[in-house]
């Protein structure tokens, strides 16, 4: 049986034409539609990722400067007795677990070197390649910490206002926190932690830092440690979109990105902390 | 002067419907490419991001069920003199600075009570609106020791043999690694850490997890510092690609996503580590 478009469907045989013309354009226009929707959707991350820390592309960067010998040393050290093994492991238990968030700080002041130390300590991460991706600003000058709170009370104005959303403010209720940080110019120290996004030698080549967020971040939580070890209170702060006023006020370079504002000192007398509990043990871990 | 389209363009006025047929399939055919070629962007993040362990939308998720309780206690920590502060922060950084990654264990059974107490004190890290994202998941047994290492050097064969790229297999050389993992086996425990992309409370109902790729990472932080300080050696490894046969695997659910995978011991005799130096304080410090 010949098939003749014209006799099943003489409409479309008439104006094929303008029929084709307005499913193209219908097309362009969803595409374009589309286009425009992925495009809002990647400019909008999870609210509390700050574009300005979010892991940017790979560079096709040189290596690394890591030192390139492959020599290699023994590594002997002490060996514990299993009884040493679990009672160190369960004192350092306890000692992190009396460790809190802290809002409410004194003037007191407290000694450089014990932050210095923390600051050291955090240097000991593990980092992919052994690049070290890391920076700590200590801040001590009054009026650099002004001008830290002046930027981080602006931001955050804006943030429980707008950009957090009521879910996200009421979440927080309980903390206690707003946008006020007057802890930031009461504390006797501000450490700032930056990664590396990549790296420059000193040629001032780029090269590519491995794992250099959750390496950071690693190093972020061996400085909660050491400053809890040293007797010190802080506050792990996320300062939303204020990375880059920060860095530029702290003249850190363009590869480092703001990851972590610490302020640090020794509890206010009447400092207070939500009644919150840890998980159980069963809680946190499955075994298999 | 009236303006004529058939005297000025003779050709568009004749075949006008057939030309803009051809722009507008043009138009279609370069939005379609462009939407591949975005697709195909944003599957490759930085090399070393695992797409399973990238930080997901936000959903418009209930709240966590943090204790919604604005109950206050005082928070009181031993106060310290300064002396005592730097010693003990002197002698943390002292420590942690023995750490180093372990890549030749022994086989030597070590008490579970202190991985379990390093565990415990992982769990202490500050998380987003207190919402504990993490599950470390301790691998004891040696048939699962041995699934984990097949899953994991199926993976790594393909890393190292096609999508890391030559220059980042160099960038390894002097820490001397390859697809191999025999440790994986031969340690007494694995401890693999998870962090929820988002929460699931008793009624099933999901809840947002701010913050938890960092949150877990400082958790993942105080792991390391916590096996260092019982005596235990470890290796901070990012099974690239691996997680999602991993999570299935340890039986974990969809919203927990491998972060990193340590296996715990002791370190062989004869375990050498590359002579790699870290960085001197005034390289990882900037003061303000």
């Amino acid at each position: 049986m010949a098939f003749s478009l014209g006799s099943h469907f003489p409409f479309l045989a008439a104006y094929w034409q303008p029929v084709l013309l307005a499913a193209l354009a219908a097309a362009v226009v969803h595409l374009l539609l589309e286009r425009r929707r992925a495009r809002t959707a990647a400019a909008r991350p999870a609210p509390w990722r700050d574009e300005s820390v979010s892991e940017s592309a790979v560079d096709p960067a040189p290596p690394p400067p890591a030192e390139k010998t492959a020599a290699r040393v023994p590594y002997r050290p002490a060996r514990l007795g299993a009884d040493e093994m679990v009672r160190r492991a369960e004192q350092f238990y306890r000692e992190l677990n009396g460790r809190r968030s802290v809002r409410h700080f004194s003037r007191e002041p407290v000694p450089r070197a014990a932050v210095e130390a923390a600051i050291r300590a955090a240097g000991t991460a593990p980092s992919g390649a052994h690049t070290e991706p890391w920076t700590f600003v200590l801040v001590e000058s009054a009026e650099v910490k002004a001008a830290v709170r002046q930027i981080v009370e602006d931001e955050e104005r804006v943030n429980y206002e707008k950009r957090m959303g009521a879910q996200w403010v009421q979440d927080l209720a309980p903390i206690g926190t707003d946008w006020r940080k007057e802890y930031l110019t009461e504390v006797p120290f501000l450490v700032l932690a930056f990664r590396h996004a990549y790296g420059v030698d000193e040629r001032g080549e780029r090269f590519t830092t491995y794992y250099n967020e959750i390496s950071c971040h690693l190093a972020c939580g061996l400085l909660l440690a050491a400053l809890h070890q040293a007797g010190l209170a802080t506050l792990t702060s996320t300062p939303l979109n204020c990375g880059p006023r920060l860095r530029r006020l702290l003249a850190r370079p363009d590869n480092e990105k703001l990851v972590l504002l610490l302020p640090v000192g020794l509890p206010a007398a009447d400092c207070t902390v939500p009644d919150f509990r840890r998980k159980p043990l069963d809680k946190i871990m499955a075994v298999c």
